[in-house]
C-alpha cells in the first residue's frame, strides 16, 4: 500500500469516509482544461471543519503526504484543482462554506473557503442589505480562493486582495493563527482594520503554501444611489495608446471609479459565436476579416467599458468630464446607461437592464463560459496575463509584438485588458481544443513565447497556471533570485516536511529542491 | 573593552570613523522626551550605502552586536531613536537621503530611507511636478521609517503603509532582496504594480526587525484642480456618536474624501498656549471652565476638519452632500474654503491661504511641536493611539472612560480622532514636564491604564511606545499569542544571532526570549 492510500485511511477515520475522494468512476479531481495529455485523476480530502483540517494537516506530516489545497477549485484556465505534483492529495475546502457575518454598516464580511461568489451575493440580496460585492468573470469560485490567488473584479473594490482583512490560517505544523486584530481574543476588529502588531503576516499566505487559510475578513462596497454602465469605442487599432491614456489618467484622478476593461474584436466575437461561424480559413483570423466583423458587429477595434458609482449629482459630473476627455479624439464614441432608483431611492438590481448586471455591478455570472468553444465544441483555455505600466505606447509596443506570436502559432489574439491607474493586466487567452495534441503543444510553445517576451521587456504575469510556476518564478531574478531564497527560507521555517502546496508559485520545499528549480522535481519520497 | 567597541572600531574601518557616533558631549542618541529617568545615551553607525548597511550588519553577526535601527529617529511621543535593549548600537540610516525618482504621470516615487517629508516635497515643488505628498503631523521624520511604522497622514493616500509598492531589505544575513515586481532584473514595474509572485513579502518588513529597508517606491497622489478644506464643529460632547457616524458613513462613500481628524478642547488650547495661560488649579481643567474656553475660543466642543481634492464640479457637489448630511443636526456648523486655481489653471499653493496649507493639503510643517509646551516649558509627550471601530456610540463610551482616568491622574484629555471608513484611531496625548519624576510616574501609571482598558474592550494601539512593545504585544492573545509566536519563528529563521532591532514590537530573538515575555531580557552577552 502506497503512502498515499494510508493516509486516506486514516483521513477517513478523521472526517468520515464519504469526505476521502478516491480516483474511481467520475470521482477524482482533474483540471477541465489540461494543456498536457495522459494526466491522472487524483483523489483528495474534504474537511469540514478548522479541526479536520489541522488534523489531517498533522497526519499529513506524520505519513509524509503532502496536501494541495484549493476552496473550490475553479482556478480556469491556471489549471483548476491541479497540483504542481501528481503525488500529493488535494485537500478540498468547499465543504467549508459558512458566512458568518456580513456588516453593511461598516462594509465587511468574513467567509470561510467554501463561500462562492454567488453564494455571498445571494446571502446579501436575501437580506437586503446595504453593500455590493466584487466578483471576478465567472461566479461558481470560491471569494477566498480568487481573493487569495489575487484575482480581481471590476467594481471600485476590485482589486481583491486589498479588500482582505484578517486571516484564520492552520500553519503547516497544524498550528492555528489569526493575524491582525483578530490575534486579540474577545475583539470586533478582525475585518475592520487591515494591521496588527508587529509585521503584517497576510501578505504571506497569498499565492501561497505557507499555510491553510481557514476564514478571511474581506470589506465590502457600500450600496450606490446610482450605477452607470459606461463604452467607449475606438475605431482604429492604432489609437490604442491614446485610450489608455486617458483612460488610466481618468482612473488616476478617480474620475472612473473602476478598472476600466478594454477587448478587442476577437473577444467581442467569442461572445456572439466560434471561429468557424466567422471564418473557415487556416490559422488566424486576417486583419481585413476582422475590419469587416467589426463593422457587421458596430463596434470599435477596442472596446472599452468602465463604471461610476455613488451620488446622482457626483455622477453626471463625472460621465461629464469623461466625455469631454475623449472629445478631441478622433473616431471614438462614448455611451452611457444611467440607472437609478424611483422615487429617490437608491438604484436596485432590477432598475438596471440585464445586459448591464455585470461584473462591474458585482453581480455573478457564468456567461463568460461559453466563449471556451471559440476554437472547437470541446475546448480550453490558458490566460497570459502579464503586468504593464499604464503607459499607452508600451503597451502598444507589447500588444504588436503579442500579435505576431499570435499570428506565427495560428490562434485568435483575444485580450481583454484591464486599467489600473499605474498598472495595466494584458489579459489574452488561448483558445484550444481539448485533447487535440496538436494543437495543444502549438497552445503550450505560443505561452511560453509569450512568458518570455514579456520577460524580455520587465514584464511578469500575476498569477500562473500550474505548469509554468517555475518558470515565471525564474524571471524574478534579482540578486540570484533572492526573493525565491527568502520565500524559501520561510518555507523550510514554517513546513519542514513540506507537505503544503508543494511547488506553489515556484517555492517547493528543500527536499524537493534542486539546483535547476524549472525542472518538474522527483515524486514525494514514500517512506512514512 | 566590551564587544560594543570592539564593533564600532571595526566600523570605522567600513564608513569612515565620521560616521562612527560614540557618547560624549552633545554626541549620542537619546530619546529627546524621555519616560524613564536615568537612560543612557547610546552610541550609533551612520552607513551611507546599501554595501555598508550590508558589510555592518555581516560584522554585527560576526560581533554578536544587535543593531537598532531608524531612518532619522524622529518617532516622537513613542520613543524617538530610542532601542528596546540599550546595549545595542543604533544603526542611523539617516545619510542615505537619495530621491531616485519622482513620476508625475504614473504617480509614484523611489526614496532611500534619510528622505524626510521636507526633502520630497521640496523637491516636487522645485521640479513643478503634479503630484502631492502626504505628510504626518511633523515633516522632519523619514517619509520610509513613517511608513514602516505604519503612520499617516490626512490626504486620500494618507494611510501610508498602503502606499508602499516595492521594496529593497538587508536581510539580517546581510542578503540583499528587493520584493514584488522590484524582484526582476530590468523591470520599470517595482514601484508601480504592488504584488509579485508567490507569498507577498513587504508587510514582514513593517513595524519588523526581520530586516534593514534601504529603498521603497511610494505611491502619490495626482494634483487637483481644485482644494477644499472644511470644518465640522458640534458644541456639544454629547453629540460626539452621531458626529462620527456621519462622517464615517461620509468617507465610506468617498464623498469625503480624506480621513477626517476630529479634536476637542484641550486640542484647540494646546494650539493657543499652555495650560498655565488657561487655568491655574490643580489636575485636570474641568468640564465647566473648558466650556467657557470653548466659548472665548468660538469653536465647538469637537472640532472636525476635512478635505475635497480633484475636479471642480464634483467638488462642489460633494460639499453640497456634507452639508445636507448635517442639515439635520443641532449645534453643528459646516464651513469650507474652496480653493482654486486662476484662469482655469489647477489650484496651486500660493493660492491656498496659510491657515489651509496644512497635512492635508500635503504641506510638511513643524507648527505642532509647540504643543509640547503644554504642561511646562521643557515639555515632553506620550501617544495612546488605540484602533476603535467606526462606531460612534462605541467611541464615545471609550472617549468617557479615557476621560475618567486622565482626570484620576490630573492631566488634560487632548484629543485628535482620525476617522477612516470602518476605524478610527483614537489618538489622545499625555504632556509631562521633562525630568519631573512624579509627573512622569503619573503618565506612565495612566499610559497603562489606557493601554489597559483598550484591552479589555478588544482594541489595541495602531503602533508603540518603545517601553510598551511587550505589553501590548502580549494582548494578542489568541492561542496562546499564536500570531506573536509565528512571528518569533520567523524571526529565527531570518535571524539567528538575533542582531536587528531585537524586542522591537514584542519580538525578541530566541536568545533573549523567556517564557514570560513582558519582562525586559537580560543584556546581549558580550562573548564575540
Amino acid at each position: 500500500m502506497d503512502t498515499r492510500e494510508t493516509f486516506l485511511d486514516k483521513a477517513a477515520a478523521i472526517i468520515g469516509v464519504d469526505n476521502v475522494v478516491r480516483v474511481a468512476g467520475e470521482a477524482g479531481y482533474k483540471d477541465p482544461y489540461p494543456l498536457n495529455p495522459g494526466r491522472d485523476k487524483w483523489p483528495g480530502v474534504r474537511p469540514g471543519s478548522v479541526e479536520e483540517v489541522q488534523a489531517l494537516v498533522r497526519l499529513a506530516n506524520q505519513t509524509r503526504v503532502a496536501l494541495w489545497t484549493f476552496s473550490k477549485g475553479k482556478n480556469l484556465g491556471y489549471g483548476g484543482p491541479e497540483p504542481r505534483d501528481q503525488s500529493t492529495v488535494a485537500m478540498d475546502l468547499g465543504r467549508m462554506d459558512a458566512i458568518h457575518e456580513v456588516d453593511d454598516k461598516l462594509c465587511y464580511a468574513v467567509v470561510e473557503p467554501g463561500v462562492t461568489f454567488f453564494d455571498l451575493f445571494d446571502y446579501i440580496q436575501e437580506r437586503d442589505l446595504k453593500v455590493w460585492t466584487s466578483v471576478p468573470a465567472l461566479g461558481w469560485g470560491s471569494v477566498m480562493g480568487n481573493l487569495l490567488d489575487r484575482g480581481y473584479g471590476m467594481t471600485p473594490m476590485g482589486d481583491h486582495v486589498k479588500a482582505l482583512c484578517g486571516m484564520e490560517v492552520v500553519l503547516p505544523d497544524g498550528e492555528l493563527v489569526r493575524t491582525g486584530m483578530w490575534a486579540m481574543e474577545g475583539t470586533d476588529l478582525g475585518p475592520i482594520f487591515q494591521g496588527g502588531f508587529g509585521p503584517t503576516l497576510e501578505g504571506l499566505f497569498t499565492q501561497s503554501n505557507l499555510g491553510i487559510v481557514t476564514k478571511i475578513g474581506l470589506w465590502l462596497m457600500p450600496w450606490p444611489d446610482v450605477y452607470v454602465s459606461g463604452d467607449v469605442t475606438v475605431e482604429r487599432e492604432e489609437d490604442l495608446p491614446q485610450l489608455i491614456d486617458i483612460l488610466t489618467e481618468l482612473r488616476r484622478q478617480d474620475i472612473t471609479q473602476n478598472n476600466a476593461l478594454c477587448g478587442n474584436v476577437v473577444r467581442a466575437a467569442t461572445m456572439r459565436g466560434a471561429k468557424r461561424d466567422f471564418y473557415d480559413g487556416e490559422g488566424s483570423i486576417p486583419d481585413e476579416r476582422l475590419e469587416e466583423m467589426r463593422q457587421e458587429f458596430g463596434i470599435g477595434q477596442w472596446n472599452a467599458r468602465f463604471a461610476i458609482y455613488g451620488d446622482k449629482g457626483m455622477a453626471e459630473r463625472r460621465l461629464e468630464i469623461i466625455k469631454e476627455r475623449f472629445a478631441g479624439m478622433e473616431g471614438v464614441e462614448v455611451n452611457a446607461r444611467f440607472y437609478e432608483g424611483s422615487e429617490g431611492q437608491a438604484v436596485a438590481y432590477e432598475d438596471i437592464a440585464e445586459i448591464d448586471r455585470t461584473q462591474m455591478a458585482g453581480v455573478p455570472t457564468l456567461k463568460p463560459l461559453s466563449t471556451v468553444g471559440w476554437a472547437a465544441e470541446n475546448g480550453g483555455h490558458i490566460d497570459a496575463a502579464p503586468i504593464i505600466p499604464a503607459r499607452g505606447q508600451e503597451v502598444y509596443d507589447f500588444y504588436q509584438e503579442a500579435k505576431q506570436l499570435y499570428r506565427e502559432y495560428g490562434f485568435d489574439l483575444y485580450i481583454g485588458y484591464h486599467l489600473y491607474p499605474r498598472h495595466m493586466v494584458h489579459v489574452t487567452m488561448i483558445f484550444f481544443e481539448l485533447g487535440n495534441d496538436e494543437m495543444l503543444a502549438r497552445a503550450r510553445e505560443l505561452y511560453e513565447k509569450l512568458l518570455d517576451a514579456a520577460r524580455r521587456r520587465g514584464y511578469a504575469p500575476y498569477r500562473s497556471h500550474v505548469d509554468y510556476m517555475d518558470r515565471i518564478a525564474d524571471g524574478f531574478d534579482f540578486n540570484n533570485n533572492a526573493a525565491r531564497r527568502l520565500q524559501e527560507k520561510l518555507k523550510d521555517a514554517l513546513d519542514p516536511n513540506g507537505i503544503v502546496s508543494p511547488g506553489k508559485q515556484g517555492i517547493w520545499p528543500a527536499r524537493l529542491r534542486s539546483g535547476e528549480s524549472a525542472q518538474l522535481p522527483a515524486l514525494i519520497p514514500a517512506e512514512v
